[in-house]
């Protein structure tokens, strides 16, 4: 049935699944994306929401590279926040609502309108392996593809088994089958595989709700988007509502306890820290009598509730009774109950920085498998899996972001060197050089590497540039120009700031904390020559933050060329650590697993000190 | 967590259940459809298309009645046809061709913004009986949930069978699971219950289609629409095309039927006889070398192809090779593989007229668990379910219709009356009265029955009634107003129709076979009355039909009118049949089995012969 051989089989349509294909297929691949079900492709499995703090940038990286997820999120966003707006611009993260259907069939006609990939419904439920190769995959009907790469996206389904209270019904998502053997073949391999554990809240009907009692939360009065491309800015938006959870409510969800999976030892896994269920966050903040509940729209229309901040794995009754203690939620009526649910994961360290495995070669994971949770951690995963499978087996070195060059450079990086038991989210502390990967330069950072290995298009490039060119340009502007006492001191005495005695040049005027881009467009020299270079509001942030920030970027930049000077320390493949007497013991094991392929990445390996680092450096020559 | 008692609970969000949700709770009762997924709520399962000869006329009268196929079928509509145009209007019957991913977007919009309809996720896997009654459902998690009745309409989930090649699989639907529970606790509950099979064909990807090879199935020029209500006519329609299988393609396919599930036994139920798979076309009419298939887009958008008259269930591998070989299909791309499905139902001579069953009081079965296929069939028993489970509750007259009124009273008494063997499905030669059941004739016949137990709301009955007294004037003038002979001879004349030699009323040479409506309107008088009664096509149409077909009418009304007389003629509850001993054994235990309610349907029983009908006559006092 399936003659020829695909270059690529991407086995999952989620997040991770549609960018893997899409990326690999983009590169010219023919890929085959099977799935068990093509018509949830592109599914919102959890919140209707895309991006946040440090997930935001995540988003923007992967459209800067050539990826889909920050249009297709566009194309369905029913509201659009920046968070973080009154912080640093290194924390500032773009956050949309999305139209659940609407996402899914953005990615589904995005993919369809891919050439080279191709689309399959049918269970996967084993790989093709010859030698320590893999070449295919098999169905649950015993139908064979071959193909030269394959990338597993397989998120919550593998041996998938939901909670709810005291039962359980095997499933990798409500109302779906869960996806049988690849773990076991891949044990049967010599891989590691462990559990863990994720969950969702109620979905509840909007009619049923009082959202008088609750809190508005509109979207933002200008509000951006996420890809650097042409996408439609929202003229509408549709607003979300905060309410809070009170000691009534924590009482009405303890009286659960002992009927919880989560406290009677049913589930033995780790689910995500910083998204806990709410009985987990009533257990461990016990001092805390009261949790923010943010009601968000699954739609345009629908009148679909997801209950964020509710996720629970309690007996639905027990959900029930206490949300309806919620204010607002007094006459709430339930669509489904929350749940907790347990899948397969591979401990990532069995990764190369490509994400192939180590064990297989071809071989990629991407996503869940890979123990993180987010939709924009698997898609940046599937992103890169996609593109190294399309690299690797046309013979070019692999594409591997560093961690100053962004999130997903930290992602990847972390997951492979430190692993991870816990369910991984990104966060922006998890970035040393966090003032570099800002959500503005995402395309400055990427673009041109996107379009290097033949995945970003020449629009994206020229946008690209255009922006750096007339950024560059204002910012010189500022450098070059000279203010007039007489037209400067009124904006600064607005501010209650130092007047000035004599002109000066602009740029150290609006370098002051308290002087912004909308100052400095009161002065004609500066609004004139806006208009005349046609300077649009992305231009105008990244001038702004490149006069504003210029030290701070400039020390971090120092700094991560510093760091960049053992990043270049290579450690030849397959180095025999046990020539090394004095590691060690611990530092031994774990370089010997993880086979780090630098100084900087071995340094990072938890239970790898300094004086494991001086070893090596004295060994290779340094 | 359902504290409430609902009125009605519905089980399954298809077809039927959509509609006896949308019923139900638009007459006033609190309602409550239970689905294993709410987001396949109004799924096309099977091919991307509503209408079609018989089946047609059955969306007319689910839209006259007030319920919502035909407005979902015309928002969603990307292609219109009237089928049997240039036979009689009886046999007139409009078909559209869907958007799949609209359609379902439209039901659930649809039954979102109906008043009284709640929403619930869980697989329901038992009843709540009490004493011969049912008072709720038990769900997979143990949930109980109670309402005064309750529709089952479980379509192909229950115990549902995949099977491709000599590969089974449990599931309702590719990619979803089966339903389990409901079938063995019925049968514990003394119902009998049978096994059926329908089948579907692949899905394929249009990109991999030639249609330079096919021949081009545009829509009508003029297209029309189902809803009588005020819903989009299409400006823009998308193609179908088709093409043919040879004698290679046969022979290819005649290679697996050794390891086809129909042929080696693997499948003992009855399958679809008009809808047959491609194998059963093959095997039944051996000596045609060729059959046709037609290539049905799945949307506006998707390059997703649903290929009509390839239903089957030999391996993939069979089934990819001899597509391989249909012409166009020559670089075929399988999305997924057709399959059969075996499913439980329950011959449905278990059934009351209001569909409620027998055995068990306020329980209501519609859709394939009846033994019926087809979506509209599904669809309209639904809507009879809905209305008679609401109407039973609130302790009014039951809501029958006969068989000169609807197809969906043949569609009813030929079930309960006769049950089915295998999958039902409606034709027009199942209606004794087809001329008086047309499409264009709906709203007239069933609009004020809607209207009257509360469910088409009075836009509807007032657009009919303004419909009726605009075409019964139109008739009249036709029959009033006189024609000259110098202004009708030329049309005769052009139509080859023999001269006239003098004036006469118009309505005489309107009745004339070859004089349409089209010829009528060249006359001043009759264009005038058009332009000042602002008469529209419908009307017209309706008008047309009144003039050109009344003695047609005429004769069938009476003949209906006649055999209506055995129908009032009741048989009590509970009839004793023993009493009688001149019945055939036979007709005996049919008779005390389907407890027909009237003479007219014990005559309709098959084994109930005119010497036994004598009988029961002259017991009665006739």
């Amino acid at each position: 049935m399936f003659e020829k051989e695909y270059d690529v089989i991407v086995v999952g349509g989620g997040h991770a699944g549609a960018e893997a294909t899409a990326a690999a297929a983009n590169m010219g691949s023919s890929t085959l994306l099977v799935t068990m079900n093509l018509q949830t492709i592109g599914q919102m499995s959890c919140n209707p929401a895309m991006g946040g703090i440090a997930k935001g940038q995540i988003v923007r990286e992967i459209d800067a590279l050539g990826g889909y997820s920050g249009i297709v999120t566009d194309k369905s966003a029913i509201q659009f926040k920046m968070l973080n707006k009154s912080k640093g611009p290194a924390m500032w993260s773009p956050r949309a609502q999305n139209d659940r259907m609407r996402f899914a069939e953005e990615w589904r006609m995005a993919l369809e309108n891919t050439p080279n990939a191709d689309f399959y419904q049918e269970m996967v439920n084993g790989l093709l392996i010859e030698g320590d190769k893999v070449v295919g995959v098999k169905t649950s009907l015993g139908l064979e593809i071959r193909a030269k790469s394959v990338v597993l996206t397989n998120g919550t389904f593998l041996n998938g088994l939901i909670h709810i209270g005291e039962k359980q019904l095997g499933g990798g998502r409500a109302g779906e089958k869960a996806a049988t053997g690849i773990t076991e073949q891949l044990v049967d391999l010599g891989f590691d595989s462990g559990r863990m554990k994720t969950g969702t809240p109620p979905r509840v009907d909007g009619r049923s709700l009082d959202y008088s009692k609750m809190i508005v939360q509109p979207g933002d009065d200008q509000p951006e988007k996420f890809s650097y491309l042409d996408t439609p800015i929202l003229q509408v938006q549709r607003d979300c509502h905060m309410t809070h959870t009170s000691e009534l409510v924590h009482n009405l969800l303890r009286e659960g306890f002992e009927r919880s999976p989560m406290f009677n030892g049913r589930i033995k896994s780790i689910g995500p820290r910083y998204c806990p269920s709410i009985e987990d966050k009533i257990n461990r903040f016990a001092d805390k009598d009261s949790h923010q509940i943010f009601v968000e729209p699954e739609g345009w229309d629908t009148v679909e509730m997801y209950v964020n901040g509710f996720s629970t794995s309690l007996p639905e009754d027990v959900q029930y009774k206490a949300l309806k203690s919620v204010k607002g939620f007094e006459h709430v009526k339930f669509f489904r109950p929350g749940y907790a649910i347990e899948y397969d994961y591979f401990p990532p360290t069995q990764l190369k920085h490509t994400l192939e495995t180590k064990l297989v070669s071809n071989l990629y994971f991407a996503g869940q498998i890979n123990g993180t949770t987010g939709y924009e951690e698997a898609a940046s995963q599937g992103l890169m899996a996609g593109i190294n499978a399309h690299l690797k087996i046309n013979e070019k070195e692999p594409f591997i972001l560093k961690r100053d060059e962004a999130y997903i450079g930290v992602l990847v990086d972390d997951l492979i060197t430190k692993g991870t038991e816990e369910p991984y989210r990104m966060f922006t502390s998890r970035a040393e050089y966090r003032t570099l990967l800002r959500q503005d330069n995402a395309d400055l950072r990427l673009t041109p590497k996107g379009y290097e290995i033949g995945l970003a298009k020449e629009e994206r490039l020229k946008r690209m540039e255009e922006k750096m060119s007339k950024s560059d340009s204002f910012v010189h502007f500022f450098k070059k120009t000279s203010f007039t006492t007489d037209e400067i001191n009124p904006i600064l005495e607005s501010l209650d700031s130092s007047l000035v005695k004599q002109s000066d040049k602009l740029f150290k005027v609006f370098s002051r904390p308290k002087v912004t881009m909308d100052h400095m467009l009161q002065l004609d020299s500066v609004s004139e020559f806006v208009k005349e270079n046609e300077l649009d509001s992305e231009v105008l942030e990244q001038a702004e933050i490149q006069v504003k920030y210029s030290g701070y970027i400039a020390k971090e930049k120092t700094n991560a060329d510093k760091l960049q000077r053992l990043e270049s320390v290579r450690i030849p493949d397959n180095f025999d650590y046990s020539k090394l007497k004095s590691l060690s013991y611990e530092a031994r094991e774990k370089l010997e697993s993880i086979q780090p392929v630098t100084i900087s990445q071995a340094s990072r390996i938890s239970g790898v000190s300094p004086a494991d680092i001086s070893v090596l450096l004295v060994y290779l020559g340094r």
